[in-house]
């Protein structure tokens, strides 16, 4: 095995590699810049050495904030058709990556025709394929060891997954801790849940943590990104930025060092339910505990009351997460707390954290990315419809709104009709 | 005339009136608190002494941020019956004020219906009504003098409106400052708009400044707020916080000194289109440049390619302002920019804005407004799925979800399944 063969692992000797020239140049920044962030871990690139990828992206310091969709069946809901049109939807409002999370049955084909499918980088929560096969196998979903998840990690590996969510900080002593908090909601997190169970079970320590090394074998190996989950995020406002949260931060920062030390990208993960004045404190901290390392954030939710509009609660506080220095964001459909969701939540869902990221990215120091407002801008002056609606964050939507609601004069809309501020503006001051 | 008829004028003799009772029981905070910050300025009552408002709120410091929905004609779409099933549904989903912006036909009846089929407080911008009135009479909507505009606000109290926008900031000095800043768009506030293009065309300055006393004279008769509005407000994130909105503001701080001296209540109206990292410094300059009075924004947008969804980047800009001290927020539609808004659009549009002002809420030192999220929490702890449907902010939309989705184990959603990471860490640790 060349220990060269990561993207870390050539930037560390100064080399840029042909995919960091591409996302250089699909991101408008130099070459050396970007290579220099993946050197000291500031971007990474999540990107399998086994798979082709067409719409490649880095995610981190300096770049557009980008966007993860959630995709993949539930056990009460498993039909790849549906899955696929969802990743079509998520790719076709802008999802940058998305994450097959399916539960259901077929774990393994369904990743691989999503890999198949998808022109962008897929991630994968390995837990879920690991604790499915158990519960197949020994009707058991906590009835495997550490040579079931490496296995799995590995095949996974082969079949082209570009970064994985592995909830390694979810350790015996930050378990004590929660123990001792009293928190509304325990562990909301899926993986985190399913292997605090296992612990609790086995009365071992995370196999993830445990066993730390051996999966940045297989992630060197293919160059896959780490995602440090965090499995301990709060899943209640109330709940945020407590001790079991922070310990397991301080975790995730103690294993991203390791991980780069073997050449291996990381990212973390961040919460979950964050009240809107600490959402720049959770930003900060992470930064500062994993030395830059980009964040990726889900939602956060602002409030906890907006089942049916957890998109829009997630796209205010995705918003403000961007706008001080978080890096991703994975999105919130407005099937959250309630279902799984639908097509049409995926598209809401996309499009909501698109709002946010680049609401974010105005503000985040990089000009370029006013260029849309502009172009929107002018063609409002111009009262040019069919260029306000090609320029919108959703065309047909737009366009849909627009054609149910013509207005008599053909350069205004309904709303103003013949008192359209600009038109009479224009009329007063020619 | 009594001179202490206004709530401003019984405040600054110490007197707290049933009215200041009432509202300081529904917000939670003293009486006396309540009274002293109307007579300081910063909280007002918008409540026409000509009408009984039965859900009356105030607005301002130390309350629960207020929701404002937009309704009314346009001149393509005037049917009065949808406008009063908009008010409903605005009411329905938390508006605690409504604003009718009709200028389609019968502008007076409509208002009459409006006025006595709504619980909340009521606000026009008669500009509109003078407006269209000169249209009908003259065929020339800038027809119109000092004469129209008292007479028709003096109807317009008589109805019993509870709050006047009036931009009265829009001044020859603003507008010269205009011209010579060269904004993507330069006046997209309608009722800024009409005003502009009336002074350029008689050459004279805007009559709500000019004759600002006589506006207060009927002010102060019927106790109405004047929200002091903005008509040179940005219409995109590049023209924010420009030159010509900054002397606005500047005007209406004085303004809102003069009315205060007439003991008639101003809240302030600001922007619009704001980039997310000038949300703070825009509300900040109105808190000093106004001496504290409430601060009523539109939105702000941040960003202008979000047509389709601008209820989605006014929800971001609004929790945002209202975190930083903004206390009463117009909400924004799907609908805006491309037409007159739809019963769902409005739905849409207050739930929005319902979700932004609780986010602030949480953050703005009112430790009662996280109840709400606690109960949702212990809901989801209990897995009790009629109690989380109940507590969402759109319990109608949330048991569709939940309703067209239902998990094969009742007590978890089709998300996680068996999964359920609540369910399962309950199970292993009784």
């Amino acid at each position: 095995m060349d220990t060269h063969i990561t993207q870390l692992g050539q930037a560390r000797l100064g080399i840029i590699t042909p995919l960091m020239k591409r996302v250089a140049a699909s991101e408008g920044v130099p070459d050396a810049l970007l290579m220099r962030r993946i050197k000291e871990g500031t971007i990474v690139i999540p990107h399998n050495v086994h798979r082709v990828v067409k719409r490649p992206c880095a995610v981190g310091l300096g770049l557009r904030t980008k966007v993860n969709a959630n995709i993949g069946t539930s056990t009460d809901k498993s039909e790849t058709a549906e899955e696929l049109r969802k990743l079509e939807a998520a790719e076709r409002y802008g999802a940058d990556t998305v994450m097959d999370l399916s539960i259901g049955s077929q774990i393994k084909q369904i990743r691989q025709q999503i890999l198949s499918a998808s022109s962008v980088p897929v991630g994968t929560v390995p837990i879920y394929e690991i604790s499915v096969n158990a519960a197949v196998s020994h009707n058991d979903y906590l009835n495997f060891d550490i040579q079931n998840v490496l296995k799995i990690l590995r095949e996974q590996a082969e079949d082209g997954v570009d970064f994985f969510t592995i909830h390694a900080g979810v350790t015996r002593k930050a378990l004590g801790i929660l123990k001792k908090q009293k928190r509304l909601l325990g562990i909301v997190s899926r993986g985190g849940a399913i292997l605090s169970c296992w612990m609790s079970k086995h009365k071992k320590e995370n196999p993830f943590y445990e066993y730390f090394d051996l999966i940045l074998d297989i992630a060197e190996e293919f160059d896959i990104t780490l995602s440090l989950g965090d499995g301990l995020r709060p899943g209640s406002i109330l709940d945020a930025t407590d001790k079991p949260q922070l310990e397991e931060l301080k975790t995730l920062g103690e294993l991203a060092r390791r991980a780069r030390k073997r050449n291996v990208q990381v990212i973390i993960e961040g919460p979950g339910h964050v009240p809107l004045g600490q959402i720049k404190k959770n930003v900060l901290l992470e930064k500062r505990i994993c030395r830059g390392a980009p964040f990726y954030v889900l939602g956060p939710l602002v409030t906890d009351v907006a089942s049916g509009y957890d998109h829009i609660s997630g796209a205010i506080g995705g918003a403000l997460a961007a706008s001080y220095g978080a890096d991703f964001l994975c999105y919130l459909t407005p099937a959250e707390h309630l279902k799984h969701p639908s097509i049409e939540d995926v598209r809401d869902g996309v499009i909501a954290s698109k709002i946010a990221a680049h609401a974010a990215d105005i503000v985040k120091g990089m000009p370029a990315v006013k260029e849309w407002d502009r172009k929107m801008s002018e063609a409002r002056r111009q009262r040019n419809w069919e260029k306000q609606i090609a320029l919108s964050v959703d065309p047909q939507k737009a366009g849909a709104l627009r054609n149910v609601s013509q207005p008599r004069l053909p350069d205004v809309c309904t709303m103003c009709g013949e008192y359209c501020s600009i038109k009479i503006t224009q009329e007063a001051y020619p």
